[in-house]
Formats: C-alpha cells, structure tokens, sequence
C-alpha cells in the first residue's frame, strides 16, 4: 500500500507578516513527519509552508487554479494544473487528510466551508473564527502554535484513515 | 442581447421549517421581476424557491452536483448535469448576477465564500452571521423580509451588470 | 414535472463556411420541437445555433468556458458561468439528453468522446469519422441535414428520458 | 525550482491483456528517467503502470474521479481527491508535461481529444488512430515499444518544458 498521509495548507497569498514564518514551520514539521504538504500552489501561506518542507527534504503538491505548471511557486515538486480556477479549493480540500487553516483570506474561507461540509475538521492557526458566526465549535481545532498545528493534523489525518473518510454532514 | 438577469438562491436541503416559506416567497418575486432563478437544483430551499418561481411562471434553472438530471426537484426547468459534487457550487456563485443566502448549512457557507472571493455581496436572510467572524460588513447585505431580499439582489444585479463583474478581492 | 429536454449542440468557433448555415437551421429546429438549445455559449457553430433557435423563440443555455457572463455570444439566453476551461465541455455532454456534433475541431471532438464515455450515441452532422477510428459504428448516427439530424437527436432524447441515463460504458 | 518533470499514462480499466506489461514497462522506464508517473489513479493500465513505477522506486500520482482515496489503487502514492467523475480527465492532461496512451477506451479518447484541445502531441502505444478519423498526423507520434513511447515523451516534455506550454490549437 503505497498511498502517502497527505496534509494540506490553506491560507492565502496575501496573508499578514506573521503568517509566513508559521506557515513555514508547519511545512517543515509536516515534512520532518514524513506526510505529504499539500497547498494551493501559489505565493504568500503555500510559498511559506512549501518552503518549509523542503527544506525538511519533503514532497510538495501545489493544486493550480489557472492553466500553466509555471505559475507554481519554486518550493513545488508536483503541480497539479486544473485550470478551474476557484472549484480547485474544492480538490485541495477533498485530497488533504486532514487541514490546516493560516489565515483570513476568503478563498481560505471557502476551503474551511468546504471541510465542514465534508465532514472534516480543520485545525485553525489564527484564521477566521467560524464557531463565532455558528459553527458548531467541536469542528474547529485551534492551535497556538506551528507544533501543536501539525499534531492535531496528524492526529486528525490518522483518525481520518482508520475510520474511512467522513461523509457529507446535514 | 439576449442574456437574462439570473438570481441565485443558495441554502441547504434541510433548513428549518420558516426558512421555506421564504424561499417559495423569494422564488416568486425573483419571477415576477422577470429575473431567472439559478439555485442547486435539489430539495429544501432549493425546491421551494423553484416552487416559487414556477407558481409565478418564472424560468428555474438547477446546477446538479452528480450526473442524474432525475435528481433534479420537479420544479427544475433546465437542469445542469454537472458531476462534480460540490464543486457545482462554485459554478452557482459565478453563474448567478446576484446571490440571496437563506440557510445556514455548510455548503450554504462555502457558497457565501465563494461569493465573497469573487468579489460579490450578498443578501443575507436569515443566513451564517458571516460578520461576527469577521467579514467586512459591506459585504453582506441583510434582509430581514423576502421583498427585502429580492429587492436588493435585482439592485445588486443592476450594479453588477452595470460595471461589468467585479474582480476577486485579496 | 418542469424539467424540459435538452439538445446539445456542439462545434467550434471556426468552423468551415457550410457549417454555419446547417448550425443555424438545426438550432432553428430544436426550438421549433420545443426542446432547449445547449451549447459551449461560444461563437461559431454555438452563436449560429443560438441565433437560429432565437430565431424561432427557443430557449438557449451556453455554459461558459471563463469567468465572465460577457463572453456569451449575443443570442444565449442563460449563460452558466464555470471559469473551468475545457472542463465545462463535459458538463455540456452530461447535461444534454441528446447531441448534435458539427464541425471538427479538438474540442468538439472531446465532447464526441465523452458522449461515448457516458454511453450516449452521437448525431454526426459533418463531424469528425470516429468510426473510421474503431468507434462502434451503432455509437455515432450519421445525418445528412439539419432536419434529419434534429428528428434523429428528438428520438435519442426520448429514448435516454424513458430509459433513463445510460451509464458508462465499458 | 523544486518542479519534477511529469509524464501522464493515459488508458482504461479493461484493456486487452497485453497493454498490461506494456503499461508496466512504461510506468518503470518512467520512473528510472527521474518522472513522475500521473494517471487516473485506477486499475487495468493505470495500475500496471503505477506498479512499474514503483518497482523502479517512483513517484506516483493518481487523480480519481471518485471522492474517497481509497478508490486509489495500491501503487498510487499521492491520490488527488477530485469528486468531479469524468471531468478528471481533463486535470490529468493538463498536468503532464507528456502523455503516452495505451489502449482504446473512450475515456482515453477524451484524454486525446483534450490533449489535442490544448496542443500537446500524444504518444501512443496502441490506441485510438485519430489520424485515420482526421487529426493531423503530426500530432500523433506511434510508438513500436514501451522504451519508444517513453523515449519520445521524455522529448516532448522537454519540448514543451523549454518553450513554455502550447496554447490551444484553432
């Protein structure tokens, strides 16, 4: 059974100053734990945490809203090229064995909904508060910190594989 | 130019029992202003607006998640088949002119961000309290009545048509 | 039961003179039988046939390759908006109960393919020889006008509705 | 610039029993060239070739069209979750930077016909004769054997690496 635990990285590519040095450690700690970082394939959050997991010697996969593998940022080994522009969310969402979310930009936004609607929680590192506008908090993991990040991911990604994925929620 | 003005009505296919008689109410008006009705196509709110629609001789349009036109509800006049699950939703948010939010499912919630990522207000009835998370006021408009609501979509519709369709927002 | 039939027509935005006239006389023909006309919502083969269904009342749906409603020829009526590039050409095959090829370009000729994929016989008028390729010859209905064409897809749309869809074939 | 070079095998489930060794050898020349192997993520010639990548100590990618991973076959290492059927295909030919085909079902002629759409050349290894149905015969490269097909993608996704990917063809 080849199929590597995949962690994917959400966040935007705009992000504020103290997004980047986090996402970079959860790139490099993803990698030092021999799982696959997964991100959108852009700049800002997914360069950071790309960048960190190579530099941890890991496998990086950017999933491409547009058309051309070269709009991957350098820290990509594999880029998957959809061009269907934003409905790539929906793949990154559905790959990842479990999320993290870094961030407050609303394409950010989309892929927390689209983990709450498959079923998946999403362990937050400071982005959008959801319990706030109602979602129920038990779906939502927080984190302070990069390390205690990719410990629920992985905890998640490991419940994730034993139970079977998670279906639709009403 | 034949194109039509279409509104979108997202919500979920188990809302509570109130949010259906506002969904028949805002199916029929966006009818009786001549506007289409763009929704997923399936039960809940979705139904009840075409219900809507249909009482007032509108034209309803269901953009499917999976590839069986049947799964459409009887109130569907044109249904997209588009097998792709819940990227269908993307395809909702960008298809519609305007977007009226009744429901508070999760996948009503991905649309919001979608909505939100496309540089899209929307009108709100009832729908995820998105600026307690912390969404920028302006981009939510809440309707308190489905006139209310349907009012402020066709506006939104004017505006958006008016100036082309406004760009994603970093 | 509000759902209505659903011809696909499909051809490129070059086509070869003759194709245009025979484009527009078989969307003429959808709308006269009281179906919907389907299409790329493109120029060329696609404008022709919406102009030729508006021609006579008809109804046209153009699902949209990009991002912007604009992009529409000037006779679609509903324009769904995917922003996913050549992977709307599948949603236009599903969503279509039967489909009229005419022309030879790639694109048309990925829309022939999938047809077959999802088990759908193709009304061929003018297009691409697959059967010269191997395709089963009972998988591709020759016509030689826009009448027969259209009265051969009208009987391949009420054969899939009582059927139901046909599935993938293998 | 981390970007690995990616080459696609494209075939069905129920090939004839001999694409089966042809896939493999494909999968494991692939692999000792230092690609990446991409397919559909299924069985018949996509898993052949995963398990000829493997055996060569590869990298494999699959993009399943279903929404569980678990679909995967078991010498995917990386399983892209795409939920969107049919339409997987067309990620797939995006992302390679060559395509080698090998077998003759409709889902591969989408992916030819896709490839076509978006200027690649194919490699093919007993498939579909499109230059029989019409396509200019430059666009189709035969291949007599595995260490040919696989010799003349390598080229290809050189070519193209080099010049920056071809636009669609009119």
């Amino acid at each position: 059974m080849a199929r590597r635990r995949v962690i994917g990285v959400i966040g935007g590519q705009q992000p504020p100053p103290e997004a980047l040095p986090a996402a970079e450690s959860v790139g490099r700690l993803i990698a030092e734990a021999g799982a696959v970082l997964l991100c959108g394939g852009l700049t800002g959050v997914m360069e950071a945490a790309c960048r960190g997991a190579k530099s941890a010697g890991g496998l990086t996969v950017g999933v491409l809203p547009g058309g051309d593998p070269s709009e991957a940022n350098p820290y990509v080994d594999v880029a998957i090229v959809t061009a269907m522009g934003t409905a790539r969310n929906v793949i990154v969402v559905r790959t990842a064995d479990a999320l993290i979310a870094i961030d407050g930009s609303y394409g950010t936004l989309s892929e927390m909904a689209h983990a709450l609607e498959q079923g998946k929680r999403i362990v937050s590192l400071g982005a959008w508060d959801l319990v706030r506008a109602g979602v129920e908090p038990s779906r939502v993991l927080p984190a302070e910190t990069p390390e205690v990040a990719v410990r629920l991911a992985l905890a998640e990604a490991a419940r994730s594989t034993m139970a079977g994925r998670p279906g639709p929620q009403p």
